[in-house]
């Protein structure tokens, strides 16, 4: 949150469409990739200059153009202003803080997505901002850095005969919105799992460290509820979009994506209902320990207490106490204090507290 | 969840319409039943092939092809394809993690139910998912095991005069729909029951065990209510569907289960309610419990200790301690223990802690 | 719950309008009430047959047939296939878990309503079904027992110039609908009057058993609000409803009885809001007791634990101890135990503890 | 609550559009005030009879009657009939128990409205009816007491070139409607101010008490809130209706009271996270000093449990004891004593329980 | 919020359009500032009067005045009339607890807005009122103080190529919303931090504070919350505005405010979500304190206690205790204690109380 925040506050006061990288800035160099197919033929070239791309985009053949790393602001703006982007698109492209969604600039659609990824190493979630144009002939995309998030479309469009080289350009954009959806479910279940291991320190050793993880978990379910919600309304205006730019047939897929989506937000809502659980169940087992310990301190007490009483009692050194003298008055009081004992045991053990 | 988060998983980047089945594998073979039916006759063959179930469906006749077990990927997708079914929807059937819906392909209608079952030996809740395809003059379901769910329907159909016989392949997917509805008040009840019993358990012998049963059937309750509430959605959906597929009269017949679908949501809503009633009613007897336990250990120490300190104020070795020598020094010191004592029960009485 | 569950069940499996009663089956016979009447007459017959009925519905005057008893299938189901009732409809008056609803069936009109009742032995509310049918000329009722709900409206028909027998069917069914709302307020002025009893209970003298009765009241609460919400509804449908038998002048009473379910859904609402509050004051007023039972126990042992220790400390056998032989040694002792109680009691004080 | 429930309950079982007064009978007269206005001249006549209301509605001026009291059946039905209301009209405004509401009879505009105001004895806030008639040339108010609500109005009205002079009836409607509202925010203040002092309350001297204050404070904000929630409705109802009773530079003027009561609800739903919050504090608070409590007595125990048990030690009368007759065994045993208890206020030092 | 109710109840009684100032009155005067501006040059007059800042608003340039300080009654009324602004526009301009709100005025277009500052001394947010009117030609601006909110505009009108300078007043208008949102991320981060600190201080050290402090940050964020939710409805509803002043162009750039103000209110909804979670983690600690406290006095009781029984049995003054005159009767008294000890330790250890 307050990372998201900070990054926001750089821009304060500067014009809008104003070309300013918001984020982290990695060291990589800023690299295009170019695919460029039709159904009979398919064709890649790494690290294009944005000359290199401009000469693809005219052609009737679907172009998809990769830009991974958006940290130059002189290279974006000179790709943008190449390509015709809007300036609001641009910024937005730069600006890292983005929530998820849809703009229609008639002739382009512009969306952007986040991107959820499991750090192994923080056992956190962490989010990196995609965007997407679809225009007529080509779909760009911008990545934060080079995961291979989009390997799996890499792989199908190189084989001859798969559905998405029969299609244009929407239905490549829909595979890669479709990318991005299937990852969240891979990442929900890191999620799913670490609430499982929580329940089971939870039950078998609870410690404040619990307290302090279910705490967290729960943040990290509340930020990533605040991610993925904005999902579904982006696909839906997808799939509803009146525009020519989406065809019949891949407002199909899209309708199946949206349906992922849906899956997706009622599996954070479920882990938001567990995780609150988890809360509820720490207390009561806090509670629980503390009710345990308090009946071994009341045995323990309300057994010992009296007799030292008696035991005092005779303690005392009065001169005429008859009891002192007799033979059996020491066996006595042994036989006394052992009844009571006995007595208190059996009460305990009937109000079922031992 | 897990379980279904996991199984979505084997999705993970393999292009849309690929037919994998997502879920677990049965040993038993896959299984087509067939019925053919008019006002005036029925007919009825199991274990045919696909080529045989074609024959029947180009009749004018009723049809329903009842497809047990979807593990198949290579009879699923051959059936699929010979009938002529969206690639979209066979892997939505396949995929066992589908959340209940209904798609409209205009010549055929799409359906995807949850089949809620209760097995008796984990007093648990588990779910099975049943695809129902509507076209013109016939009716296709697929269900993952062969439990007798349509067994109902089976029975109607054979009678003679049954309303059922008389009308098209609507009312018999109505019917379909209807069974399944109907199924979950047979599980609700199960549900309800163990609620009950959780109730007597927490009123006569709370265990830790208890809070822990608590949270179980709370966290079932929360996914039993995503299973049902887009039931809801389905239902009324289907019932106002813009299509001739689905006559007027059975419109009537759609509202009845629409009435029962929300019957059951209002059902589950307040299982939430009553599960959160339970784990207040659980917190508030623990303290209750707490409460008599520390009242016992106050009642005991506040009467023993001063009357301990008597008794060791006159067990001191001092030389000069007039009371020590007096000869009622011991009677006197016991009577105003006892009075102390009797003082202490009586404020005690009072206050209303004994 | 439990129960309507249960209920519900016996229907499992059986065909769409099948006429199944679905309740509790009383001993007395179906009796039914017929009222014919118009501006200038009035005539009343009970007990009459079906056939009697009958001919009294194709007349020009109003009709009122009150059907007492729902368990009699043969004679609902002939009673209903003369009339030309739907099956549907048949099957929803006898299925007496209902919730409440409206359903249009172009020449009549049919309202399922819950009439709320208050047990004086078991001081819980129960609920029976009631059922209207609003025809062109005739409103059809039927009730589950003969309590007389009705009987005001009764009294009110037998006025010669009263407003009521001046107008249609629809501005009867109008009244017995508003007579069913204005029953809601009776039962709910006896669960205000035990939540009021409830909370002096809490305030004089709180038990573990006024936790149960908070928790049942809770309970009873959620369950009479899920058959008080419909009614809104209902109320709301029949006033806007696109039908000629419905009159505009009737139309504005509907409104009237509209702002009365709202009324009782508002007081409902803010009895869930006071249930809730006594469970809170419920809770905190047991964690008041605790405190105060441990303020004693802390005063006692802080006391007359360190003078104990001081006892004890000359009650020690050592050769060796000077105080033990000074003359005034036993009266410095006793004078620095009382210094010690006297600040205590004074931090005590100060700390407000006392 | 319960109140207006039993006021409620005495009209059950009456024809609708019956003259009942609903609520408490005050012992003064119902009290007819008339004000006729144009632009340039006014006239006000107090105690006016029926009769002489009626000859000023027919003029060209705007007639403003306000009837103070409501108690009264004839007069009101008297008065009603003459100027032709409708009978639910007249029912609703003898029903102190209306739920805020405004009703289009085409020819007048029927609001019912719900006054606050702070019962300085008590502390508390309690609420009367006020119902407004916006006719073509007329105003007519009813108020259940003689509260100069109105005053601010009638001054203005006297002023000879105020704006609600130079307007038509809907201002004058309109400016007492936000005088109404205008009340609201008197009392709200009230409330906040009563809150402010629970919070010092909690703060310095928390007792048992201050939690019954809480929860009264906070069922008192409930029953204000479902006051205040309609009159939002009824004020946007009235901005937007369509009818040539409210001119379109008066709809300007409703806006600015539209935001004035939006103002109100979120007023009144601080109110209600704050009272919520009180709650929690108080509940944190009583625990805080528990914890203080408990760790005073902890102290005190741990310290003088194990030097009471060395002193106990060496109060044996074992005959073969060597330290007994060792000259230095009492000063060897007090320095162990004191080092033992030096050590302990150490160890709760560095713990900062002290 | 006690605040703004006083200052509103300074109105009561008043009619519509009065022009009184509702806050507090600084001391300084009121200050206009004018700029005026086409693409090619562009002119600022500080400190004009009113008279001199009408001359300018004929001109086809874009005119820009911004009033600072709103409490001359008088200044502000003249400026009103002259300008031709409605009487109730001006009245919210001078009342400063005004709710933000966009008012069409036809020819105008009027928006009240809230500007969030972070007040260094008392850590605390403060909030101000900002009062924008959309004219053909100009765009009039009110503030209530003269912090430099508009700073980064006025830099930017001073560029001569910037692309504010080449569109009309509804892009200005637009600069000075979006940076009145953008203001709100600055406030927010300050928030944020102190939520920051908050936690920290919980970790390590939390007291009594800690949980007003958390109280206090909580009723805060519900305020900010109230401040800023109303801000998103008025940006979309500035957006969607059917009125030629707004142009195509600049509705895009109003959209990217509208995704700020979601994000605000986004950020606002997690802060609440944080503080609440606060308070659990504070509940918690506490009780978690209590138990390890418990803990020490339950372990040096249950230790200590048994072992003194002992040691007060060896007291006792019987005549006849043959354990008294054996020799080892001492040492083996003291074994059976140190082993009584040793068990008791292990037996805490297993029960993972140490």
């Amino acid at each position: 949150m307050s990372k998201s925040l900070k990054k926001r506050r750089q821009k304060y006061g500067l014009p809008p469409g104003a070309l300013v990288h918001v984020g982290d800035k990695p060291d990589q160099k800023v690299k295009l990739t170019l695919i460029d197919y039709s159904e009979t033929k398919i064709l890649q070239r790494n690290n294009l200059s944005v000359e290199g791309c401009l000469s693809f985009m005219d052609k009737p053949t679907v172009t998809w153009i990769n830009v991974t790393g958006i940290h130059d602001e002189n290279l974006i703006g000179e790709f943008g202003s190449r390509v015709g982007l809007h300036p609001l698109m641009l910024e937005d492209i730069m600006n890292t803080t983005q929530r998820s969604k849809l703009d229609d600039y008639k002739d382009t659609i512009f969306i952007v997505l986040r991107l959820l990824k499991y750090d192994e190493q923080d056992s956190s979630v962490i989010d990196e901002q995609i965007s997407l144009i679809l225009g007529d002939k080509f779909v760009i995309s911008f990545t934060e850095s080079n995961d291979d998030v989009f390997a799996p479309v890499f792989q199908r469009l190189h084989l001859a005969n798969s559905r998405i080289r029969m299609r244009g350009p929407d239905f490549l954009c829909y595979s890669l919105v479709d990318c991005i959806v299937d990852h969240h479910f891979v990442v929900l279940e890191h999620v799913d799992e670490q609430l499982d291991n929580l329940e089971d320190e939870l039950i078998n050793l609870p410690s404040t460290d619990t307290l302090q993880k279910i705490q967290h978990k729960k943040r990290e379910i509340t930020s990533l509820r605040k991610t993925i919600w904005p999902l579904r309304e982006v696909v839906s205006k997808f799939q509803r979009l009146d525009t020519p730019l989406v065809k019949e047939t891949t407002r199909l897929y899209l309708h199946d994506v949206y349906d992922h989506s849906i899956q997706a937000m009622e599996t954070i809502e479920s882990f938001r209902d567990i995780s609150g659980g988890l809360l509820d169940m720490y207390m009561s087992t806090m509670s629980q320990k503390m009710n345990e310990i308090m009946k071994v301190l009341t045995l323990v007490a309300t057994i010992f207490v009296p007799l030292t009483f008696i035991a005092s009692l005779y303690g005392m050194n009065f001169k005429n106490m008859p009891e002192i003298d007799s033979e059996w008055g020491y066996y006595g009081t042994i036989t006394v204090m052992i009844s009571i004992a006995c007595f208190m045991l059996f009460y305990f053990k009937r109000k079922k507290w031992i």
